[in-house]
């Protein structure tokens, strides 16, 4: 295990350990932005596999991966990205029968591509649940201890202002990340870490987290029944069971980018999301979607979130002539 | 100003920002050993330069700019690296004078460079003076505020357990450094930054550096009374101002690499110090000498410190057959 500044800086040791420029990795449709980030800095190409409400789509996952081996591009496939719990954006959770098919299905391709590949989990949500139960992280899969790398985090979980995470590596991996990580900035604050292993052996931690987890659930209840009572009909989401983001999905002729004029009218409104079209790679074999938007409900206060909606729901009657 | 973890990983992110693979370093001869793994680890070519009881030979950096510009390598030298106060390893501090010249003879060779070249003064020992004034930064140098990053840090002087360290850096290197420290880890602890203004507000910092100071004096000053008595005369070395470390050469015949006798011995008696050879860059250019060694006063007590010097004394007699 290797402790990190927050999982972001283990999110970027892996890559930069596993993947040189031009390669390739697999990401969700939509996936987390500052990830994308990395991977443009680093000269990386990010391929979209779609998902449904229970987590990443398999079959599209395998048609991602048969059209990299017809185009041999699955010699420079390093790694699939998956955010598997309550998905920054989209809220959805992967189940761990996908994440084993996953793990099979990369496997498959192990051959032509002439090298392992990853599944790179990103599980910084998970202990941000506020309905039903823990999924079991790829970890579990029996025969693939060796092709996962586990990210988790205690910043979000239990104080964002800390920004300790860890990895789960296998072998090979965690070496190189090991020597990464004494590069950057040889090791993170041991006054932090001392202060976590106080929280969590003291049950001040699990105290904290079970406080954050019905604080969450009721704003996410909040936000939920304003998006109801004053968003217009055609605007969808998905019910996360935990997280901070619900992923709305407004009609498709209707955008939300940056330069939208909804974008802008929420923003003279004081409201802001995140503009779906950033959480898609530049993966030129689809086109971005355009018409959703990522919306917190984590650092808000409850009258706040409500306000906001009502605010927001206002611009997409009035974008949609309604 | 970017705050980071430690200022380590400032010398990262402005190696990374500044740096390509294949690119050269001017570094002093000997320097900071974790920072020539930065190079390695980039692929970046370090060359050295003396120093002297004052700090940087101005005399050889100029003999070095000119060999670069001869051999046309000019054109990939970016930087000149200089652990200006109390260096770690050999407690030399540059004196101002000298970092201002050092300045003028990279301004000198910026035309043949076809590029700026940047003096990168890390000062993480700076605040742990025990004698004489302090020596001003290469910031404060008149018409040079473009070609200066100063790296500082609050670890050594405060608590190295904080690992909060930050970066002063003109216009253009702080666009690409902020952007870089996004991708790396998104942030420095707010906590820990939180708990740095508290100290430094309340007087704190100053009350526990003052001891601090007085600490490491008296240790710096055990270690050289030990030396004195338990060191065979042959053994040389510089009195450091600050900082933790002695830099002790012996005779050129006796080698003090981590594969010699004389290491192995003090090693089988407990006794750890970093050869010298550890410090010096891949030149081709020179021949790295053998026959020094960083002796640290910073960790141990003073009777351990005693302790020590008196056994590597006699393994440095033993060696020497007196």
């Amino acid at each position: 295990m290797i402790i990190t500044n927050g999982s972001q800086q283990m999110l970027y040791m892996v890559t930069e350990a596993m993947c040189d420029e031009g390669d390739v990795v697999i990401v969700e449709d939509p996936t987390y932005f500052v990830y994308l980030g990395i991977l443009q800095s680093r000269g990386i190409k990010g391929r979209g596999v779609r998902i449904e409400e229970d987590g990443l789509s398999l079959e599209h996952l395998e048609q991602v991966l048969e059209s990299l081996k017809k185009s041999g591009e699955i010699k420079r496939l390093k790694m699939l990205y998956l955010v598997s719990y309550f998905q920054n954006p989209s809220g959805v959770t992967t189940s761990y029968e996908k994440k084993v098919g996953a793990l099979k299905l990369l496997r498959k391709y192990e051959k032509a591509a002439g090298h392992p590949i990853f599944l790179l989990e990103d599980a910084a949500y998970r202990e941000l649940r506020f309905k039903g139960e823990d999924v079991k992280s790829a970890l579990s899969a029996k025969g693939f201890a060796n092709r996962v790398i586990y990210a988790g985090t205690y910043s979000k979980p239990f104080a964002t202002g800390t920004r300790v995470g860890f990895g789960i590596l296998p072998d090979p991996v965690y070496t190189a990340v090991i020597r990464i990580k004494g590069n950057h900035d040889f090791g993170t604050s041991n006054l932090l870490q001392q202060l976590l292993v106080k929280a969590l052996s003291s049950g001040r931690y699990e105290e904290h987290l079970t406080a954050l987890q019905k604080r969450y659930a009721k704003k996410a209840k909040g936000m939920l029944v304003a998006m109801k009572q004053y968003f217009p009909a055609e605007v969808q989401w998905w019910e996360p069971l935990g997280g901070l983001y619900y992923w709305a999905r407004v009609p498709q002729a209707l955008k939300t980018g940056v330069k939208s004029k909804l974008f802008q009218k929420a923003l003279a409104k004081d409201v802001l999301y995140v503009p779906g079209e950033l959480c898609y790679a530049n993966d030129p074999t689809r086109r971005k979607p355009e018409n959703a938007m990522r919306i917190s409900f984590g650092g808000g206060t409850e009258q706040n979130i409500q306000l906001g909606i009502e605010r927001l729901g206002g611009v997409l009657r009035e974008m949609l002539g309604k």
